[in-house]
């Protein structure tokens, strides 16, 4: 058995306990039946699978685990920051700073080296520079586009979306994939501009 | 922009898709407030950020990104066979077939080679012989056993579940990881014998 440090492991199931309540945050979509809202959690994990399933699509070569663990962490500071709806614009205003606040509060749980080493993967999420967190960006936009499409763009009808915010919204998800922008576009957009479930301008 | 294969995307989309029913099979433990029982995403997402907490307790070096992979796959044939409660042993007798049956349906939605690698990181995590699929088992016991001592013993009460059928569960949880059975045992399971939420024998 390896030297361990009794106060580390402590420190790392309190985070592990304490991320247990990413599951109590809400999303807007919901799921591709309509039957409930997903939350974090789920969106999360849904997001890794769409990396180890997707990845051959990036525009450029990728680090496939780096993207995994990237999309796994990246909505945990939502447990103190909450879920900010991508067509929300007041909340989208101070999205940033109350953002930052959870991250700190959040990732001081763990050891210093494990703390430092999710911010800075949260940071290059949010950051959106590297071919990485582009991807990351595009799958994340993609994947409750699939469900919106699944549930007959039932939380868009809900809150009244436009088209044009669905495409602002999207404006930089070609950074990531060519491939799998033209298709979400295609396949999971304007039929619903199409059928009036998304708002003409 | 990469040629691609319009039908291959149109397959992993349809597995995408597909996988959202993982959202929606239930387990038996309750979330860490009691407020209500988990399901396999959640419970999947949990395990792969386990694996990137914790893997430096492993007995053996692992790789932990394959470790992440198969932590979050190794459930989705339960979207078609269903959760096998771990005290409920006549469900138990016909989970593997009932799980064979299920990776072959479900594996199948995906262009063959996904479907091969996929089907191989779940016949790993089943036979339980590497490394990496050893420490697999050994946080997929320990997470929902973590969540049992943060809900009192919640399912344990409600199910009437004995201590020595959560020791036998976990008789092979220290072959993954000696550090993290001893920290379960003593912080997550005799605690609760202790207290009679899990009953004597």
């Amino acid at each position: 058995m390896k030297d361990f440090d009794p106060e580390r492991l402590q420190q790392q199931m309190a985070f592990l306990r304490e991320i247990d309540r990413e599951k109590s945050v809400l999303r807007q979509t919901y799921l591709h039946d309509g039957s409930r809202k997903e939350n974090d959690a789920e969106h999360a994990w849904h997001l890794a699978l769409f990396v180890l399933i997707l990845s051959e699509y990036a525009n450029e070569d990728i680090d496939v685990s780096h993207t995994v663990a990237m999309v796994l962490i990246h909505d945990l500071i939502e447990i103190y920051a909450g879920d900010t709806y991508a067509y929300d614009e007041a909340a989208r205003e101070t999205q940033a700073e109350r953002e930052r606040e959870a991250a700190d509060r959040l990732f001081a749980l763990l050891p210093p080296d494990q703390s430092a080493r999710l911010r800075a993967l949260f940071e290059e999420f949010e950051a959106r520079e590297t071919p990485e967190a582009q991807f990351a960006h595009t799958v994340d936009n993609m994947q409750p586009t699939m469900l919106n499409d699944a549930s007959d763009g039932k939380s868009w009808v809900e809150h009244g979306v436009h088209l044009s915010q669905v495409l602002g919204r999207n404006e930089r998800s070609r950074e990531g994939s060519e491939i799998l922008w033209d298709y979400m576009l295609n396949n999971f957009i304007l039929p619903h501009a199409e059928r009036g479930e998304l708002k003409p301008d």
